[in-house]
């Protein structure tokens, strides 16, 4: 299986068309030449009813790694070596493949980025790719294929943990995640809010203890054998008296899941035991919540959280704790007494953002050393918001007297901010929309981009998943109410200096010429 | 990179409480009872404003490949070794552990299922595990993860390529795709009826050659360098000049893309050589396929394909063949020699299936060896369609007099269907529904779980990428149209036998009682 692997996720995880242009370059005498690439994406996520006005970028750690370690491999030439074009001729010359096979890696790339995990936005660079003209084309698909997926997903799960409002979040998508990139989803999620998965060997391996209850199977198997809902629970209580949470759903939730659990909570209290929780997976969670909240209060039992789980996502999560501050008071409670004791089981519509399951970043050369000189790169289109913005940029973001990030600028990259700075922005795209910051607006100004691979090496220091986790609260934290509520969120603003914007009229106007 | 990825596509490549439970039944003495489990899904793929009335069996080889290689490994059993309940103490028993490093394997199991590529229905087996119930039951998380994505995205590409009405379609989704499920996204897709990937590796792995273009940022870097979009196309057609297409909407698609692509295609003829096409990436694809087509004529290539990208699925291709029927006469074309002509580049819509991104494929308890009596296994649901069929089942598929299949039968694993047999049929969830087929309506009848791996080997045969889609194109050939219409298409009839449904309704009762 490893060779398989091998073949399929190291140097040709590519397409196709990244090699026949890698072959031009060479063949042209620009494959050397120093190439800039900008990763930015045009378009928060649009679940349809709702959508995101901010993003957690989530993959470079994946990616990074993946570039530190795939090698240009002999059976990696060898199956270029067997392809044919229509003439009946080898697609690939021998000395390109020759010239490949040097190359042997992609250490000589230099990849400056936001730290991962952290808030950004549209149409700002996310990840600066500088290098050999073949080595940043030909990662493209890798880069895009690392970034895309897991920053859609940290961004829904994101947006889940918010309606969470403090519970806590499990991912349990794995049966419903695409093939091995579940793996990358459960990570995602990981960075992105939630606070524990399913997934074992990924957890696992990202230092968290795997989560779980159990399957209906497990009580269907006692029902089969004769035996019924209270001896399953018996047993698995016995098994795992302290971290017991029972599935109370298989066959009545109210006649019998939660009675049947309430009477083995009381066994294991009595053992010494606290008892963990009931998981209601079917019906309508908000009722039941409600009703089974009452019973387990009944029996003393008010500390005993309750999981959810059945197609949740941020929109269910918002509607099950408004129904719960509607249903509560008519059986005696106070809604913050049984929204405070949820939990989330979160699969299906985490694992595929449901809603908007693709996220569409793009990645486009934006400069070139033109024998010696750096010329910057346009790209021309109908739709002004398809430009990439030319050339070596810096990313900034402000911050205003409250701490709160008020703009995100992209600059020159020989342009520097400094706190207190009055800045005169542009909109990136529409000409003749600009705005104006005074040095009171100012306070802060932070650089985002930070190298994090050079000399084929990792330069991030490799952070551990907490390190990525802390990073979303914080900037979270930063940010308006507003950019971050479900519905209709307020326009983030990102901007580019006067700099920038002269250098974009300038190309735009000499490529039109 | 090696270690990491047998850690987490393994044996922990499953759901936590797969194995917790699974210590359970080893505890209680039920772990190598034997089992069974059946995988099926409960409804078709709805996208939103359409919806599929079939799906495309897909991924069973890479999981039955998943289940011959997989071990459970001394890294494995110190993974659950380390794992730590509150009170303090190991999860996992080393008894159990040494259990399940003494299994060693899955090759236990035996493994029926309807072959990979077939059409396949709502309700019914699609495969089904036997064997000790410890295994049965970990494997479900693997089982579910390799079948719901590959069979979503195969079911998908079946709707593009019917839309494609015979032209090319090439799957583009790889930099959207998630992570390395990506890989598996493109082998569904050239299981479904994608003619070619642009996936290099995947592609290669298959035996397919993989196929591209070119990307704008060949063109942008002519440009920045002084050079131009002629230039560019130039230097690509003397080195591909048998299999050059041209992407033509860097700068201006009529202005410039296309009379300079045929500039060029004008050389490569002069040179004694065919030029294969042009590609639209932006814009309006319908309006400037039939301009191209227009241009392209009036230079003397007719045979030049019109290869079309950018946010395409079934819908928008429709869309595209239905705007060239309306468009093509006033620029003096035959729109069927316009639409005869096109290919289709399909990306982001296809790897992530837009509108439907996760199939809800489960797996369920259906029986259990208690004490040597095979007992069928139930699980009640207020919602009758979430009840599984229960115990051991066949799965045969009726066809009439015209070659067409009118219904698939689920009968009783002791049952036999013959052709010209007179069948008295039940809905397998709704009470009362019941049919009759006459002999005359049973002309042909197939049974479709084969077993597919036993004794730790694959039995299949492990057929190649174009057997499969073979079994694709035939189903489809022996589908009513109604059925496979991309808009409310009918309701293929899933029926059980007499015997199943009296089953069904004891054990409710039972359980019930």
């Amino acid at each position: 299986m490893t060779d398989r692997r091998d073949l399929i996720e190291g140097f040709l995880f590519t397409d196709q068309y990244q090699l026949t242009m890698a072959q031009l370059y060479w063949r042209i005498g620009m494959a050397d030449r120093q190439a800039q690439f900008d990763h930015f994406f045009r378009r928060y996520p649009d679940y349809g009813e709702h959508k995101a006005g901010y993003v957690i970028t989530a993959g470079l750690g994946w990616l990074l790694d993946w570039v530190a370690e795939t090698r240009i491999t002999p059976d990696d030439i060898d199956v270029l070596r067997r392809q044919v074009s229509p003439n009946g001729e080898r697609r690939f010359d021998e000395a390109f493949l020759q010239y490949l096979s040097d190359l042997g890696s992609f250490e000589s790339l230099t990849i400056r980025a936001v730290p991962e995990g952290r808030v950004v936005h549209a149409n700002e660079p996310i990840v600066v790719v500088e290098g050999p003209l073949v080595l940043a084309q030909i990662i493209e698909t890798s880069l895009l294929n690392h970034l895309n997926y897991q920053t859609l997903i940290a961004t829904k799960a994101s947006r889940v943990a918010e309606q969470a409002r403090g519970g806590t979040v499990l991912e349990f998508g794995m049966r419903r995640g695409p093939g091995t990139g579940t793996n990358a989803g459960t990570r995602a999620a990981l960075i992105g809010g939630a606070n524990a998965s399913s997934n074992v060997g990924t957890s696992s391996l990202l230092g968290i203890d795997p989560q779980g209850t159990h399957a209906h199977s497990m009580v269907q198997l006692y029902m089969a054998t004769g035996k019924g809902e209270r001896e399953a629970f018996r047993a698995y209580a016995d098994l795992y008296p302290d971290e017991c949470v029972l599935l109370v759903d298989t066959i009545d939730t109210l006649g019998s899941g939660i009675p049947n659990a309430i009477t083995v909570f009381e066994e294991l209290r009595d053992a010494g035991h606290s008892p963990v929780g009931i998981r209601l997976d079917s019906g309508d969670l908000a009722h039941l919540a409600v009703r089974a909240a009452r019973m387990l209060n009944d029996a003393g039992f008010d500390d005993v959280a309750i999981v959810l789980s059945s197609d949740l996502d941020e929109m269910a999560m918002w509607q099950i704790r408004e129904q719960i501050r509607d249903e509560a008071g008519g059986y005696g409670l106070d809604h913050a007494s049984v929204t405070g004791r949820l939990m989330y089981g979160v699969g299906t519509r985490l694992i595929s953002s449901h809603g908007y399951p693709a996220l569409g970043g793009v990645y486009k050369l934006v400069g070139i050393d033109n024998h010696g000189e750096w010329t910057p790169a346009i790209k021309l289109s109908e739709t002004p918001e398809k430009m990439p913005i030319p050339g070596d940029k810096q990313l900034w973001r402000v911050y205003d007297s409250r701490g709160l990030a008020t703009a995100d600028v992209v600059s020159g990259g020989d342009e520097t901010i400094e706190p207190g700075d009055s800045l005169e922005l542009f909109h990136p795209h529409r000409s003749g929309v600009s705005r104006s910051l005074g040095s009171g607006e100012t306070v802060k100004v932070e650089s985002l981009l930070e190298t994090v691979h050079r000399d084929g090496e990792r330069t991030d220091g490799s952070p551990d998943l907490q390190t990525l986790r802390s990073r979303r609260v914080e900037d979270l934290g930063r940010l308006d109410v507003g950019v971050k509520r479900l519905i209709n969120p307020h326009l983030y603003h990102v901007s580019v200096t006067q700099q920038v914007k002269a250098t974009q009229n300038e190309l735009i106007s000499r490529a039109r010429s």
